[in-house]
């Protein structure tokens, strides 16, 4: 039964994100979903990716958090227009929450909206918010071992980004492994290895974002 | 509509985790519902948890994920009864699969059965499985925002161990931060501050899972 009402919950989310999809190609504006555990460093990929695009492209930001709005206060900072979605505890934003929230943007104004995901390698890769393309940050200290154990996000995701690649001599994460994982889940795949704190990797991951944008 | 439904498998569930704790009491076995993100280093907690207990005590481990058997096979190579649980995708374990689980243990010879949830830092905290006490794992690789940000799995957990405290000198993880936040959510949280790879704080950890478990 709860399969039943699972699928339920996801056929009528699956008709709404078709109607987001419709209404962000009509504005003109493509949308990233960005996905990855809690403490990944999405949120801190995120402002180093404005801090590189936005004398380039127009960017808004949706920021989704079970509570707190410190993310979103992170991004505001970047002097970049941002809309909180808290989820009151929910595991993942979902094709409503987007459009509600969308409501609050100058769509036509923009280039790219960047969704920031619950942090969860599960429930958000099952639920479509209409976006274009989605990204999953992998922080290396979280184990190469996570594709095959969370396939679905690594399946779905245009691009992977492993991240807090300067911590990697500190563990026992094999990045060859990593890849030939995610290559096998999802043969096209895009790799990126980033650092954050050592501006590794920022400028082919914008570059990467910057053309998926500009058409 | 999402919500009602929602209340309705929590009901089921907690009917369901109920008779699992009134028959775990019978059977005289203490349960541990171990939760934390993907890769904050719940099995090899649970590895060098197991080496320090298996002579003191005799304990089983229920393994829960979405695929693999890895972490199943991790702990079995330390000689313990395991019991694999694959969600198919599935972001949490539930009563019912436990249930179905402990059909294959011999649950009076146990004095500890550690249940490793799926790593998620949200859904499981909400599915009871009739355990007798919660704890969860926070790698200090994941920020010290995270409390307040997750709060009901450290408001649900009996201790927060802060793992990979070896670390902390590359991240910029506020300790005392963190602690308030636990504190002030949870205040009679038992906090530890573990490194597996360095032995750190392992002894107290055990010393505390002991005493929970031999009354």
């Amino acid at each position: 039964m709860e399969i039943k009402l699972m699928k339920n919950i996801l056929g009528a989310n699956d008709e709404l994100a078709a109607l987001n999809r419709k209404h962000f190609a009509e504005c003109g504006v493509v949308v990233m979903n960005l996905m990855g555990s809690p403490g990944s460093g999405k949120t801190t990929l995120l402002e180093k990716t404005l801090a590189r695009l936005a004398d380039k492209i127009k960017i808004a930001v949706i920021e989704g958090d079970l509570f707190t709005a410190k993310d979103a206060e992170r991004i505001e900072r970047a002097g970049i227009d941002v809309i909180q979605i808290n989820t009151a505890g929910g595991c993942h934003l979902d094709a409503a929450m987007i459009q509600k929230a969308c409501a609050s943007l100058d769509l036509n104004s923009l280039d790219l909206l960047i969704v920031e995901n619950v942090g969860n390698l599960v429930c958000p890769a099952e639920f479509d918010i209409g976006e274009n393309f989605k990204a999953v940050v992998l922080s290396i200290t979280e184990g190469d071992d996570k594709p095959l154990k969370y396939p679905l996000i690594f399946k779905e995701s245009a691009a992977a980004v492993l991240n807090k690649i300067d911590l990697l001599p500190f563990t026992n994460f094999d990045l060859q492994s990593a890849r030939t994982d995610l290559t096998t889940l999802h043969p096209t795949i895009k790799i990126f290895e980033t650092s954050c704190t050592r501006g590794t990797g920022l400028d082919e991951w914008t570059q990467w974002l910057l053309e998926r944008t500009v058409r």
